[in-house]
């Protein structure tokens, strides 16, 4: 009998978030390949009696190469095994599933996508900010804070400057580069901003700033997204704190301190520089 | 005891990319507000003690205004009930849920958004394109073919000639107006397009072609979406007719006809004109 391989989205972090065919998959998988940033919480979903290998990245360095995870995949296939290839979010954005596709493919091993809600969708609910609106955007767009070696890069000014709301992915904690990235793109300088860290997490946090003040946005733990654009406007209202709120809300009034909330734990105000 | 509105995705058609959430929802909510568009085998998982209401649009002409479905949403949640407005896709994607929130928040109504599978994911795994790419792309817009009535207008030319992976939501039956924007937006003629209908559908159906040849595509069955990009490329091979390929995969090959078939009922290959 032949195996097959299931590139599968986990999303953003809840367990409650997976899709049910996902859930099906771990439940009936002979062997299950997983990333560093699928939560715990889903890992736990899995039966004893599947191989769990994580092939993940810890902080930035990878334990086990691009390639090896081609070999692992396509040799547990290959014993007939059903493999699930777990991947947070969606395997199509940013996930590297273009690579192992190729490699599915080039060695001739049945495969299958299985969609999962990307991070953009997870952090946009969690801090209730329509990524388009009729009003606001009628367009967005998914970007990296940076671009990958290689690859064709992306035009960050066009891109920015588009009128479109923009999701940035993997941003890093040291947000000084994407803030300046933002300016020479002429974004205005009070174009709201949020940070959601952990989205869909118990301990999520949404931290809501402007691009002039994105600089000086606290670190949060990761991983984090960073939305951009005139939808932040719309986002909401529960998190932010009372005194600020109206200074996100309107556009005219005076610059004021960035302030930083989450519905779960909330965070103190960041001090006045 | 005062209700509650969740704002459910209900992903892209197939019953088994709905969340665990958006099912446990579906299954104890006290009314469901639907679209047109979400899939009649995600209904029946309604149970029949449930309210359901179809508030959707029919041929873009709508049965219920959105003030309608405001009202009714905001007067069924303050008996007391839990409501679902389940949305196919994803809410905050081109879903209109920036202004049901509003309305929500305006009438002090609690409610909760819980994200789906967008169509462009679903629409990528089921043709196998990986939406970024290290190789092709490092960034993807989510963009309309018609801009919404009195919103900003996103700046087709700078998003389209980003490099990025383009996705067209709601393309219509028509290309000659998108195949002419893209033009303009100079892109290279053979650019690949795919055009996905009724994705993760049984009767999903995928059209591989170009830039310059897309005013020619058929009319498939709706919903459809539009991929644009060198992502193309990477597409299934498996549902590209074997003739039909090679073209595909080498740009420096001299255009051949577009090519229809569907990895579900084989269609025939587009006659030459």
């Amino acid at each position: 009998m032949s195996g097959r391989v299931y590139l599968v989205g986990a999303g953003p972090g809840d367990p409650e978030l997976l899709t049910l065919k996902a859930l099906r998959l771990l439940r009936t998988a002979g062997a299950v390949l997983h990333d560093d940033l699928v939560a715990p919480e889903i890992l736990k979903l899995i039966p004893p009696t599947v191989q769990v290998h994580n092939v993940g990245k810890r902080c930035g360095k990878k334990n086990v190469s691009q390639e090896e995870i081609h070999f692992l995949m396509i040799a547990l296939a290959q014993t007939g095994m059903q493999v699930v290839r777990l991947k947070s979010g969606d395997p199509m954005i940013f996930g590297r599933a273009g690579e192992e596709i190729e490699a599915l493919r080039h060695a001739d091993v049945s495969y299958e996508i299985v969609p999962g809600i990307t991070s953009a969708l997870g952090a946009a609910a969690a801090a209730q900010i329509p990524l388009t609106h009729r009003a606001a955007s009628s367009a967005v767009v998914l970007i990296t804070a940076h671009q990958a070696d290689g690859s064709e890069a992306a035009n960050w000014n066009k891109l920015a400057g588009s009128g479109a709301t923009l999701v940035i992915y993997m941003p890093g904690r040291d947000y000084t580069d994407i803030a300046s990235k933002l300016k020479s793109a002429r974004l205005a300088t009070d174009t709201p901003c949020a940070i959601i860290a952990r989205a869909t997490k118990p301990d999520q946090q949404t931290y809501f700033t402007t691009v002039s003040r994105l600089h000086r946005a606290p670190k949060l733990q990761a991983p984090s997204l960073l939305i951009v654009g005139e939808v932040v406007r719309k986002g909401d209202p529960a998190v932010l704190l009372p005194d600020s709120t109206a200074q996100l809300l309107d556009r005219s009034a005076t610059p004021q301190p960035a302030f930083i909330n989450s519905p779960f734990q909330p965070a103190p105000e960041e001090p006045l520089a």
